[in-house]
């Protein structure tokens, strides 16, 4: 019996062409947050396993990778990074200025059923913006979301954005108690307007309310929403804000398209105000490719009470979006190949390598002596853009074979002018 | 009580400073890999538990997070990542033209007391040279994990190259047993050369021996070593591919300080053949920065048996060297901080951040509503190169103010000519 030991379940070795893909993805998002003045941040990859069920409930630990360390400490592979990065605010960024604006690449982990596009560890992008809830700020932070994916260019999103503040105002005008709010939920979450249709005749609502709430939730209009709440005061304000917001959007932040949708309620407990979610809808089932908003974690975690907002970006479902639209990812390969054409020549291939590889050059040398038609193979599998083929007939007046892979022309060149050529 | 989560013992937060080091050289080093024609890949953050155990032994176990994940599957946080990218070897990539040149970024994991530059989650760097072993080939691995370190401008650096199969041989020829040479080897490691002599005379060889084994390896001399196996056709051939290996690394690998020392053994039992260990004096007692050599776990996991050989180079190692030896980091910040000097400002002052931001400017806008001054003083703690002021005078006719921040100067600027100048 041959003994081969297998990849965990739900895990993933990246290949060197899918590694070039995430590079080049993770590189273009990190501009992108760059661009907005957010500054990268890391935490570790496991946690104390409270961090993650102070913010969930207890719950979780079904999906979590959790461990007692030898320490006798209950830890836990992080799930998410907004705990973690909130800890490490708490702990040691109070007193930095404010707004603060951070970003993280991260691997999560879930203790889930493998499918499609889910997996056991996967990599979030994401972010935190800490100190500031102006609209300003707010739809700054939606424009970066919007703007990452652009900047891939994934052109099939849809991005609604809701306010869980004014949605829980409806429900208070509308006299829809907390215990009945927890059974809407899911079924808002999930757009089941005729389960939450039914639901509400169960509440005895009345036909014309509940006509006008599906409205609200279904294609969410401020000034209606405006309208019904204008007998209180704290709701026009918020009202005012996602005026604000929405004309921000809209007018400075080259947000082309988006909808008002209260119907955005996030799977999470500790959002409030604003949330968004963009989906790409190529993906099917699984087409949440960014989520986010604001919420409260700092006075759970007993911080100074500060404003916070933020997103998760789903850096495989990106990947998966770019590949379903046939975005090109370019692929690097090697500058140059070299192929000493004999033993003797190999002084002077690894002498020329170097040379080049302190231009930053990508070069490889053909040190497995095997003739040039195999090593022609080889750099052509390896992406090559130039073969460098040195001969002893050659060097003797200083000269080498260039061969261009592409169009394969050959020429000669002194050596000299190898490097400014292509300087 | 204030509840307080604390980040685990041994993990770190990397604040927005540490992180632009990190992503410095973690950049200067992938350039440098590429150059040398390696490639990246990537493997998961956890295994089996057996793929550690099967390679480094049961007591690995101790040293190991390891945990049962709930399908009743023993796994572990990766110690090291050689083992892991030899088994997605071992799975994918087999039938790849050779030679497979592979190298990686990680976090591993060590259940260690942390001290001075010992983490519990760490990151390495390391490749792979996967299907030859030619001196040239092992010349050059040798030579990039050199050229990694110069690359990042750590000047202070020792290499020393040993070769086990040389080492073994001289072992033979004077008759010190499987067993001895197993109580030598922590001694050699630690180059507690007293220790070796008592050994050695207990062990009833004669004063010359012992004299001439020192010699070997403390200041080993390849014609001396060559001399003494004179009369062993495997030790000459061996010898014959060092001495190609010193000649590269001296006249075409531009690897100016390096020492043959067989009294590289390295800690581990897999090693065979050529080894090396680079040093920087600087950091003490924890100085080993980079290691490696050839080695064989192919064969272990039922692979197809093939020449393998590889290096690891410790990331936070390589960063502490570059601050001992008061390297200078390239600090980013921003390129622009706008001020809108009053709320009909704001319109204008994100439209103009959008523009900047799409040719790819690190770009932040006063969202705060703040003063001019509080403004300033925040763009000064952001590192930023230049302050737009926008003011309602100044907007009537199409102009901003422009601060050079290094400077002091201001200047009144078109907004039009705003972004051609910084092109």
């Amino acid at each position: 019996m041959v003994f081969v030991i297998e990849r965990p379940r739900g895990t993933r070795d990246f290949s060197v062409k899918e590694m070039e893909k995430r590079k080049f993805v993770e590189e273009k998002l990190r501009s992108t947050f760059q661009s907005f003045g957010f500054q990268e941040i890391q935490t570790p990859t496991f946690e104390q396993l409270d961090l993650f069920t102070m913010k969930s409930g207890e719950s979780i630990i079904d999906e979590l990778y959790s461990f007692t360390d030898k320490g006798g400490r209950n830890l836990a592979l992080r799930p998410e990074l907004t705990a973690p990065v909130i800890r490490m605010y708490v702990d040691q960024l109070q007193m930095e200025s404010k707004p603060l604006k951070l970003f993280y690449f991260g691997n999560c982990y879930r203790y889930d059923r493998p499918q499609k596009g889910r997996y056991r560890e996967f990599m979030q992008a994401g972010c935190e913006l800490i100190g500031t809830n102006t609209p300003e700020a707010l739809s700054e932070l939606i424009a970066m979301a919007y703007h990452l994916l652009v900047k891939v260019d994934i052109k099939d999103i849809t991005l609604d954005i809701g306010n869980l503040k004014l949605l829980t105002m409806i429900f208070k005008k509308m006299n829809i108690n907390k215990d009945q709010q927890k059974q809407l939920f899911p079924l808002i979450d999930k757009e089941l307007f005729s389960d939450v249709t039914e639901m509400l005749e169960d509440f005895n609502f009345e036909n014309n309310e509940i006509k006008q709430f599906i409205s609200f939730i279904q294609q969410s209009n401020i000034e209606e929403i405006e309208c019904y709440l204008n007998d209180d005061e704290d709701a026009l304000k918020e009202v005012h804000k996602m005026k604000q917001l929405i004309h921000f959007l809209d007018s400075c932040f080259e947000v082309k398209d988006f909808h008002l949708n209260l119907g955005i309620v996030r799977g999470l407990d500790y959002y409030q105000g604003v949330v968004f979610e963009i989906k790409a809808p190529k993906l099917g089932a699984e087409k949440q490719i960014c989520g986010g908003g604001e919420y409260d974690l700092i006075s759970l975690f007993n911080g100074r009470k500060t404003h916070t907002s933020g997103f998760a970006l789903g850096f495989d479902r990106t990947i998966l979006s770019m590949e379903l639209e046939d975005v090109s990812f370019p692929s690097k390969g090697l500058d140059y190949f070299i192929v000493p054409v004999n033993d003797d020549m190999i002084d002077i291939a690894i002498q020329i390598a170097m040379r080049l590889r302190l231009k930053e050059k990508r070069v490889d040398i053909d040190l497995m002596k095997r003739g040039i038609g195999k090593a022609m193979k080889y750099a052509g599998s390896k992406n090559t853009s130039k073969v460098i083929i040195i001969g002893p007939r050659e060097i003797e007046n200083n000269m080498v074979t260039l061969r261009d892979m592409a169009t394969g022309n050959q020429q000669m060149l002194s050596i000299d002018t190898l490097d400014p050529i292509e300087a």
